[in-house]
């Protein structure tokens, strides 16, 4: 099956996870919100200061000037987060810092650096005789901000599949939200398969190698931020391996295998789709490495993708195969390959017949890309350690330095 | 001061955390490896069978044809993960599937498509007289996979520095290893100020509004992957502020605040910078939003980075100033801004005088970049929602459409 088909497929049989859950702002980073956040009130809840001055009547002031300064009386001063109870008539005004009530009656403020202020003398009100000189008047609603100017009751703030971020969790809680209502992430779990692979940490017994399938897979996961995982290895026993995934289904949203797709006697995956009474969805992609991938769907809803047991083949699965499933479960865009074209700087020592993905390193300064030194076996994990994009190298091309490639970044 | 050299004058003043802690793989995705990490065996630990097949001496097979097949005795059979414990000799073979060692005395694989091989028949091993009829020989190390082949016994797999992502736990699982010793997140407080602020989910009082800049900033945080974070709100009291700041101090490797930076007589932070006998860094960086950012160092060692109180400054101060302090202090560089250039498709609303950071929306495709319409007042918070990129107006720009720009993106 050609890659974009296979991706297409997968896509459709992904069962979105429409489930809302309420989670608190601190923890709501990278979540997709589910629904319209509406402003329940006005922002700004009252119209305020912008600066540190006085709230006029402008049409008190409006005259000012050094050489005719308007004096008015001083009614009282407030900062930020008090009220003045009372109210501004002709010939009055109100002491207030940025971000302050204007109090009724006043529909302007003037700056504090227009008038005779002096911290503790004239200007500052110290007693029902305080008085302030205004050297500059101000028009009404000038220095006036809104009420309702920012956002009005009623307006949406953000939209339901919003994914959330630093700004916009400050966004909910300028508008008085300590949690919100965002889709549950997906449930996933992750089966390793292969009777000669043993647990990292474990001692090393002859014939054995480590699982590292288990943990490239569930490490993608986390760097793009999906905790609800489970893993674990099964033994080549396809009974087993069944029984396993019989009971990922009761929890899961998807469930992802390495290894047994191939042809060989160990190769189980095939045999536990039918006993699973899996329906299959496709066996092999025209792509390498990772091409004997299987996948399949269990009770019309749950995806089960069978990738390959090479390591650098479950990598290039992942980037290519998983990533949009992944996005279609979460409903989260943000998930998306960020693919771009890049120029090749050395010939690839693989090329032709089919599509490969090759180990690259990509420069964003330059848009050049190099693929990477060292085997490139899919079997190889060494040279994976510097690769930050996955090189497709077309079917039709020579992959030769100079070429413009697609990149698809880590 | 200039904005490039309060970055570095704040970069200078960081102290990279190096403490090292060990964490399991599943959770060390985003974290920055503290030592090389050394191959403590060679991989594979013994040579390998790339398929299914049969391993044999080269030397036997070599004139091997389908007219004059090669018999050979099949001395018994494993699977990946088992191993055969006799010897290879002129005449013999063992039936091995894909990852099972090469038994000591064969020295290459022959594919079971080029024998005779049925299964449970011809070439299967059904007991000491089995047999398998060879149609097409290997040559001495033909399908053979050595010891050592991916990496040996010593080699640095990922260096110290490393930030650390699901390939590369990969191969630290494969490795053997399965927890890592990383650097320490720093830990980070964040305190909020404003007496006219109060805390998402209570009700709104007359003259209040709800704080925005600690969610903002934590949650710029977490975006980032930073989990080790305390938040609080503080009134506007000098004493309260610095006694706060004395007890984050304990347990901080950076401190934040929001607001009370500017002139006014609520101005508390250069009042606690004083008391706290913080040495002064600067105040006031050439840029808008966020100019009066306030900085300075306590005891030679701990930053304090005080923001504007204003929404969108805080965000912007945040990507431009806090930044490249969390990347110095986790030496960790995937923290940096990542900037592009893209062409302006819309004027700036605002520009000249002063280098601005306007909310934009890049497209990557295009790689063009729309200032977002709505209300660029820097108190403003509606229209932050869709923004996804800063984008620099130099002095010096008219900030129209069509003008190529530097673009941060979140």
């Amino acid at each position: 099956m050609l890659l974009e088909e296979a991706i297409r497929t997968l896509k459709e049989a992904a069962d979105p996870v429409r489930d809302i859950e309420k989670v608190p702002l601190a923890r709501a980073s990278g979540r997709v919100l589910a629904l319209d956040l509406k402003a329940s009130y006005d922002q700004p809840p009252f119209p305020r200061s912008p600066l540190d001055g006085y709230a006029v009547r402008g049409e008190d002031t409006i005259c000012a000037s050094e050489e005719n300064p308007v004096e008015l009386r001083i009614l009282g001063k407030i900062y930020a987060g008090q009220v003045f109870r009372g109210e501004v008539h002709k010939g009055e005004c109100v002491r207030l810092m940025t971000g302050a009530p204007i109090p009724t009656g006043a529909n302007a403020v003037i700056r504090q650096e227009d008038t005779d202020y002096e911290p503790g003398k004239a200007g500052d009100f110290t007693g029902p005789d305080s008085r302030v000189k205004i050297f500059r008047g101000a028009a009404p609603y000038q220095n006036y901000v809104y009420e309702g100017e920012d956002y009005r009751k009623g307006d949406i703030l953000l939209r339901a599949g919003t994914v959330l971020n630093g700004m916009r969790l400050g966004i909910a809680a300028g508008a008085g939200l300590n949690e919100l209502e965002v889709y549950r992430e997906p449930a996933i779990t992750v089966i390793s398969t292969g009777d000669e692979v043993i647990a990292p940490g474990q001692d090393l017994k002859a014939g054995k190698i480590y699982d590292s399938n288990q943990y490239t897979v569930v490490g993608r996961l986390a760097d793009l931020g999906f905790s609800r995982v489970e893993s674990m290895h099964c033994p080549d026993d396809p009974a087993i391996m069944a029984d396993r995934i019989r009971k990922a289904k009761e929890t899961s949203d998807l469930i992802i295998t390495t290894g047994g797709v191939s042809v060989g006697e160990k190769d189980i995956m095939h045999q536990v789709m039918a006993d699973l009474k899996g329906k299959k969805l496709f066996w092999k992609v025209s792509l390498k490495p990772g091409a004997p991938t299987l996948a399949f769907v269990l009770e019309e809803k749950l995806p089960v993708i069978c990738l390959t047991g090479n390591p650098y083949g479950v990598a290039v699965n992942f980037e290519l195969l998983i990533r949009p499933v992944l996005e279609a479960l979460s409903l989260n865009p943000g998930i998306r390959s960020k693919t771009c074209m890049g120029k090749l700087k050395n010939d690839s020592p693989k090329w032709g017949g089919v599509r490969r993905f090759m180990r690259g390193f990509y420069e964003r300064e330059s848009s050049e890309v190099t693929i990477l030194a060292g085997s490139h076996a899919s079997g190889t994990l060494s040279s994976m350690a510097a690769c930050n994009c996955l090189v497709e190298i077309p079917e039709d091309s020579g992959g030769k330095a100079g070429e413009d490639v697609k990149i698809y970044l880590l």
